[in-house]
């Protein structure tokens, strides 16, 4: 079931080597459950990336990555994401993977040296500033309360972001502010780089969630009078939320692949165990509702693949349709991954939910994915609004309508 | 939401005379819910989707099809299936198509003229012969009990056939029977082409089912001494289970692009009600309740399409591997779409199980989907059946075994 | 399974009564699938009820019924339920079993002589006039748009009500009609009892659903200046959605009983079939996807027993609170029928979608439950506004707050 | 909806003073999600429950308990639930709450000096040895390879149990062991009563479950060579599976309570969360897609309630069909009560899995129920096996047989 198909030779040959250094390498290198990825460890094998050459597969070859069309991403970070950990050695796990997509459309060559280049090579995270405490930014972009407004030269931000993940360690933060109509450029929200050493900011509280994989928590980050030079704008002012989405349907979608991954490394665990254990006198996987278990898993894996290479390649040709798109695969695939792995620990029993198994800290690893990129439930509700609204237009161009009874009169 | 993308030029042009021929002609013609489609107007459309260039996509130009290639089938077959009797009126409706792919890939040229083009051409129709009264040939192939035994110059065939569907009104049936190894070739299962006038053949009871848009009905069909000649046999002798796989796995496939096209109609349909359809003071498809189906449904059916396609394109590549796929395909899209028009009628409340709209009778339709080609419970036991023993031979050529749960001294 | 238990010896005897005259005698009079029960085989079968001592089990002695409890009817109506005929033959169909109910509880000495003793003798049929067309009363019973006016000694009502099940051959009709505040009695709605031979009662298009054993369709009827007179205000004038709560909430808890009881017999009649079919070399039964499907449909069985039963309690002790979770019920019960009756068609393989079993017909005779009634979305909507609501009063009254995150320094 | 009805005035007064009890002293003493109940708090509060006369509700009133009776054990022990340390300052928690219950029905009055007056005074914890290392008992109690012998006065116990919840810190342990036909009693299973502090038992490796709720953790018991006196068997020797019955089915009901508990304990807290919270301009529990979270979860809720009602009044009058319940009852109520959690942190986003709310936690705590006690695949299994064998017989005593499809000739 792991064999992609008509993939070019170059994708399927970095495929396959990702593939090798991840079960080779990055696997044995693995913490126990509920342990975090120590950051020496982290250096040595993200040099042994390098080396292999798989190293930051996305990016662009001029900054030290592997070059790949985002249309080709999936079968490759699929292999990294069967380790946990490895999307983190291989330098394409979120926050940065999706900071570096943004800077490599929307940054200046200036922006691309100083941030992106420093990023894709592994020397440096990074974090992106949009969630916002109750009542503001969160699965409603629009209800941002930052601010900048301008000064001489420059700009200053104020405000309180939260749930910044990665941010205690990150070098930058790319910070969604609300921005007036100045004449130049519309009223809106405008994108900044900010330097995590700025005076203006500051670290919060944390906030401990389920998930052990991403570095550098998700506390809150405040900006206090925080000064930045117009060079600091990413992008044109004003238009941070057509940006944001530029992010968001990418990043939404590179968690599918990751995760997705680690669910086919979870149905693998389970397969092992299904083999080797009998119950009421037959091995395991020859018991019908471990079948049954094991096929629904199956077919979640499948059309979880599938529909996120249909969302990749209209991200490619239609990057508008392909982010309307997003919405179905992030619903779906966050949906098929939590359920794959939540039946890989019944078929494990037990050991599923001790330790003894990494499983049960892949669940907690993949539950918040159902939350955040927007919460699922926030996505449905996108989803058929699209959905009416694109009906309605049918119609009122000429697709006949087909609401109407026909009622008899016998 | 109905746009595919990517498709070459011609295919797109094809695809578009299809779905303007469907909602411009044959939506008119549809019979009402519960009733059938008369022979005559299916002759009458069956006319002027040929002078539209639309008739029979999928089958060879030299017979008069339109010769599109197995991997985009799917947006065209979508197409045609918008409307329940699309499919019949384009040609490309099972049994009939199916025998069309087959004949197309092993007949004999002679057996082509004979069979292959009048098929294609609409003049005669087919039905396939395999499934038998219990405890014969069904979801398991391999329980087959109709025999053919060599005679001189030809062979005889014994047996009953059950559920054969088209088989009242059909020039000929593609007949497997089991066959001995007589030396030239291996004993298994052997295929014939039966013409239905042979006075050895018989239609016996009825099976009434609750879908009406496949012509011929369900029959039994008795093979008392029914004489053939060598020219019958289809393929090479003893090869039948071969041949079946081969005509399997692309006919539930296409079955499921027909009926996801049928699944968009319905979900169409549900959205112009909701458009005009007020609640406690609010349109009804601005109450989340009723959002909630809708993104349901345009989840299945995104997930549905692109699972289609992934696994048409494997088919084209790689027949086994498909082959194989379309177990999953077939399980998904068959319970998708039966979710969907399920959705559907609950968004059009009462109406939706009267017959002023159709939608009740949808969901009759495609309810046998759910059984016929394999039932999905027969799909899944083969689904995980094959992903145990790609993962045992997987670990047996070194992958490492991940299934031993560690257990810690403290 | 089908055991109950700690029943009062009497309702255990009628159980038993009843359950052996629908399977001694019932049965074999059902008609076949997609045909409706004469009428003349109806009385037949009425007067041996009667004769067995088992008709309108619910209905009080002292009109000719058995006298049940409302906390006893469940085991009672689903042994009626056990056949699609039965209850219909035991006179505990809806809406007769709505309307018999009701009269009892609010109908004059008068009224009851008049409409309720010929009703629970089966000498009548009767129907319920509250759905209207669009944007009329449905889901929203407060959206109604009939009216009764005042006249001299009596009323006029004008309106056009919809799916009015039974009004064929009904004797009378219960109106729902929207009357004025005339200083003795409130603004609201009145029911009113008008006899269907009433000039300004007029039957109008009928809607052809998809269900068959409900008596006397599901017609329009026209209500154009029809006079009545003031007996035929049932219960106070002004009150009329409360006695509607105080009849849907009983009414739609007894088509739970009533289609559980048909779930039972899809069941056995897949249990059956299973016990008799061998694939893939075994016992359909022991076969784990089979088992799958046999142990969802125990479990939705045995948890929509439990959930009726402790909603009949509650309707007995406080019908307010019975009515709110006569809700839950509804939704559980009518979405557990549908997938058990599917999961029988599934287990019977092609026969299940034939007319050679009954199967099909039982689905689409329970598929309009998750609409009628209130529509499943309409009651979910309605449970968790009642959470929400009970929830903020407990905190208003002293319960402690709970919905703050605490966050933490570290 | 939290109020039940019908329960005897004395029951409904300890249900109250249980709620007020956790409510008012319970939950401010909670351990942070993740941390465990110190012991001393535990004690503290413990001595509390016993001064507000909630101590042990289920335990006999002579050793020190409230003396409910089964039947009127759920409400009293959803209301301990409610709080996830509630049932451990009852002494009402597994697994000493089913040690208790069968100490009570079968031990000898010595016996019940010794074992169960400490347990029931929460002087002492206990545990319960049955699980093995694969391939010994698990689900499959009869895999049991533990062996007892007879030895003069007495018996040796070898074996390995795993698993064995509340093992550390435990005063006994009540062992299952294999034994042989001896003239005596019959070969089969024998349950001991074995002191933690016996020279021949020894706690073994531990394994760690995401579980933070039972004391004493889940460790490999050793017996090696343990010597136990006569007076040490349970009940009869050989009749060990037939007792094993008596405690599980009761057990795993009362999981199911206290659990259900939790999940309405969540939900309050959702519902907190939903009333304060706006997204897109509403209030979120006003929003449907959250409003269709809130009423499967109060779906769930009422019939895992109502199905835990039948069930314990069942295991009151008949506990062997109890037990057989018992099975459906712990797979809805196992995977409803995972629903339900689950829901819950998804109305509270992203503090829903972060620990500044419990939900996170309670997810973990109840994901291992769909596991012991017999996993839910198992019991499926059971359930359907009892439903297909129970039908077989109705068919042989006489019921007729319906199994059989009727095909027309027309």
């Amino acid at each position: 079931m792991n064999q992609p198909y008509g993939l070019p030779a170059e994708v399927e040959d970095l495929r396959q080597r990702v593939r090798a250094f991840v079960r080779d390498v990055v696997i044995d290198a693995e913490p126990v459950p509920g342990d975090r990825l120590a950051a020496e460890t982290r250096a040595e094998l993200q040099a042994a990336a390098k080396a292999a050459g798989v190293f930051a597969p996305h990016a662009p070859r001029e900054y030290g990555g592997q070059g790949l069309a985002i249309e080709h991403w999936s079968p490759v970070f699929q292999e990294a994401g069967y380790s946990p950990i490895g999307p983190s050695v291989l330098n394409c796990m979120a926050p940065d993977e999706g900071n570096m997509h943004m800077l490599e459309l929307i940054a200046t060559d200036e922006q691309k040296s100083r941030y992106l280049e420093p990023l894709v090579q592994g020397r440096e995270r990074s974090c992106f500033g949009m969630t916002e405490p109750h009542p503001g930014a969160g699965s409603d972009p629009e209800a941002l309360l930052t601010t900048a407004r301008r000064v001489p030269g420059g700009w200053v931000i104020d405000g309180e972001k939260r749930f910044i993940s990665g941010a205690v360690g990150a070098a930058f933060c790319i910070v969604m502010a609300r921005t007036e109509d100045d004449g130049e450029s519309p009223a809106g929200a405008t994108m900044f780089l900010v330097d995590m050493d700025n005076p203006g900011v500051r670290i919060g509280r944390h906030i401990h969630t389920v998930d052990r994989y991403i570095d550098g928590g998700h506390p809150h980050v405040h900006f206090d009078g925080c000064r930045v030079d117009d060079a600091a704008v990413l992008g044109g002012a004003g238009l941070g939320f057509r940006y944001a989405q530029v992010r968001l349907g990418p990043a939404r979608l590179t968690h599918c692949m990751r995760w997705l991954g680690l669910a086919r490394r979870a149905t693998d665990i389970a397969l092992d165990r299904a083999q080797t254990r009998e119950i009421f006198g037959s091995p395991l996987h020859e018991l019908g509702l471990a079948q049954n278990l094991i096929a629904e898993s199956v077919i979640d894996i499948e059309t979880a693949d599938a529909v996120i290479t249909k969302t990749a390649l209209l991200l490619a040709s239609d990057p508008r349709a392909g982010s309307a798109l997003s919405s179905v695969a992030k619903v779906h695939c966050s949906d098929a991954v939590f359920r794959i792995i939540d039946r890989a620990i019944q078929l494990c029993g037990g050991d599923g939910v001790s330790d003894g198994l990494p499983l049960a800290q892949y669940l907690n690893e993949v539950r918040p994915f159902r939350i955040y990129d927007g919460s699922n439930e926030t996505h449905k509700w996108a989803i058929a609004r699209r959905a009416s609204s694109a009906r309605r237009k049918a119609v009122a161009s000429g697709e006949p309508f087909q609401g109407v009874a026909v009622e008899r009169i016998d």
